[in-house]
């Protein structure tokens, strides 16, 4: 099967950041066959199917590198809330099941398509339901497993969770979709026997790891306490710089830290998750200098209970808007740069550059179309200007993951958002309940 | 005429916040008639126009407390520019035309009116035709025409421009949807003298004054070496706090001059612009301070050149994530604070709190439907969150001004945003020219 989409902006997004002003792209099984301008079209569409993008945006879905897909039910809850964490987050986690977490990866997933994201990376806990997700959803994904120092709604211990991890990981190895990873929750959360543990497993099975790092200023306390090192300083020790590391957040990171991070053997980056991070007061991550020493860094919304909605657009934005504001340069971030790192970026952070995050020849077709008759999208003298400051998650028209369809005219091709919205709400009851109680608590303080 | 909007989460925005979980809301002629829960409903709608809400959160319509309508050529032109003022902004508006204005004012109205939107407080060149589009889009506007000490594209001289404003002031006092203000550029580009006929014809006329105001770190500088003061200071000086003045950014005021705001004897606000302050790395506005002096804020996406969307919630939830990154503090500005700023602090700004701003009884209604079916808008806790922190543009289902429905099911009711978009393109031709030229000039640098 063959679809040919004609008539778009393509915005490649590859190293020269080519762009066809008006262009065409052919995609063949699961990937990119041919791309270039309309002008040299020269291919028999008789047989295949025509999708005509009328001059919209086309580029690399967007990699969102740093979420929790399990968490739609916090969405509004406990918003504005000092230490949400231990007073929402932590008691609700404890009636999560497995039936609630799939339901929620599902929705959050239809929420990703419909806002052209191709790709994500994920931890949370029941990670196996997650992976099966994707294989219903048709969706790409880095899911991984959370292992934590305490009892979770999964596993009893951090031991058990680590063994669980690694049957997971077995589990999904070589799948043309998940890829399965292991999610230590944060530098202060877990024993060094556990992370020793986890360590050696990445190394051993080539699976990912993904970790909050750098994100709570009590982290940096407690990990300086007991081991009289900072976060990074920690995990070098621990060998977590010679693994594939994905760090969330990072936003505290010093320069000897991010010298650290040059220097890594392993594929090591940071997830900037930008909207989360400020909507929490936590700071702004020092991107500038991370990509001046070359760590390699992509953009994520974190779980839809920090950062509320999945849509890379308004990370995009608030990214541009902090960055500036932070090193006082207008000029800082020019919109491009920002949408590299929203694809491209992200793809590298997963070790998939040679796969996705640009529109060439030979890679998986994960492509995102972006419509420009909505009234916020004229005038356009700058696609990317238009992407960053200018478009919002409604105006994806279109998206194809590993070369399938699965959203066409801002709809959900093979699902249906309202039968996803139900299971998730009939998911819901033991949790609204436990909110009921949390709330009812709350309004006792 | 009248309108039965029914199943609907209203939030009032009125003193105590009042909110009804399913509620009706009676439009008569231009005004709210009944408010109440859907169990109190008790009138024969037979000869009435019924909306149903299904659930959707009815608010009163935001307040865009400072834009520039005419500018949306300028969209997504020069973004990430250092000096753009004087790179694109200064130069290409010399062509600018009535008929451009018109067009453009008109689509920008669009854009008002499709992200819930019912009133806007506009400054820039030609207002005429701006008041003129307001009656053609049935739009509430405060049309603020510019003196500036420079020739444009509107008058040779800042003194002709000011007998110009007296004539626009006389032409559209106590119009129903318009109000005239006169709009001095800012601190610093404007002469004394002019100043002084500027409060004098505020305080002959009532018409509030809009002005660009504590923006730019070159405007303190200037305002200092020349006159000795701050610019609230040196505003203070010329009577300007005696008049209704709405001060555009107020990014750079000192405690003393907030203190000076809150002793104001006219009616004094700020319209905080925090995206466009943000992605100009000019730096968060103090607003926790002005409001705990009792200085009256509201919000403003500033135009579409700086700000690029002309929507309320992109402002919201920078604001949110700014204030709370600025303040080191996650619990303040909590969501209801700022809708409450993008509703009520507006009206209130305008001098209209008693006429809209809120949904009651007897008040005019200007409302905005958000529908809550789209994928981002569930679980819903807290609707003032949602709002702030899922919800975006693309969200509001429908609109009405002064009573009139202007937006329904996402679309413009009497107007067609295709034909709005044509015109305002085919009114472009010189300005692109002109663009094609600074452009060539900029490949150059």
């Amino acid at each position: 099967m063959a679809t040919l989409i004609k008539n778009a902006h393509i915005l490649t997004m590859d190293d020269q950041l080519t762009e066809y002003e008006c262009g065409f792209l052919l995609i063949e099984d699961s990937q990119i066959k041919m791309i270039g301008e309309m002008s040299k079209l020269a291919v028999d569409s008789e047989s295949m199917e025509v999708v005509d993008a009328k001059g919209g945006l086309l580029l690399p879905g967007f990699i969102n590198l740093h979420t929790h897909l399990g968490m739609i039910p916090f969405r509004s809850l406990g918003d504005d809330t000092p230490d949400r964490l231990r007073r929402f987050l932590f008691p609700l986690e404890q009636v999560m099941t497995p039936e609630l977490v799939a339901a929620s990866s599902e929705y959050a997933m239809a929420e990703l398509m419909l806002s052209g994201t191709t790709t994500f990376s994920d931890m949370y806990y029941f990670e196996d339901v997650v992976a099966k997700s994707c294989e219903k959803m048709k969706m790409r994904g880095f899911v991984g497993q959370t292992i934590i120092d305490m009892t979770t709604c999964d596993y009893r211990t951090a031991a058990e969770a680590i063994e669980g991890c690694r049957e997971f990981i077995n589990g999904w190895q070589n799948h043309e979709l998940v890829t399965p990873m292991i999610a230590p929750h944060a530098t202060n959360t877990n024993r060094v026997e556990d992370f020793k543990s986890i360590v050696a497993l990445s190394l051993e099975t080539g699976a990912p790891i993904m970790m909050h790092v750098s994100e709570m200023d009590y982290e940096l306390t407690e990990i300086k306490e007991a081991y009289g090192f900072s976060p990074v300083e920690f995990l070098n020790e621990l060998g977590f710089l010679d693994c594939h590391l994905i760090m969330a957040h990072g936003i505290l990171l010093s320069d000897s830290e991010i010298e650290l991070l040059s220097n890594a053997r392993g594929l090591v980056s940071v997830a900037h998750c930008i909207g989360a991070n400020t909507k929490s007061a936590k700071g702004v991550a020092p991107i500038k200098s991370l990509l001046e020493k070359g760590v390699c860094v992509g953009l994520g919304t974190d779980g839809p209970s920090s950062g509320n909605t999945l849509d890379m657009f308004t990370q995009m934005r608030m990214m541009a808007n902090f960055q500036k504001t932070h090193l006082r340069d207008r000029s800082a971030f020019p919109a491009k740069e920002i949408v590299k790192l929203a694809t491209y970026g992200g793809a590298k952070a997963l070790g998939l550059d040679g796969k996705i995050g640009s529109l060439e020849v030979g890679k998986q077709a994960d492509i995102t179309l972006i419509e420009t008759n909505s009234v916020n999208m004229f005038p356009i003298f700058d696609s990317y200007s238009a992407i960053v400051y200018s478009a919002n998650a409604s105006n994806v028209e279109s998206t194809w993951i590993n070369g399938v369809q699965v959203v066409s005219n801002h709809e959900l091709v093979e699902q249906n958002l309202k039968t996803l919205r139900e299971g998730l709400d009939s998911c819901m009851v033991e949790f609204r309940e436990e909110v009921s109680k949390i709330n009812k608590t709350e309004a006792d303080i």
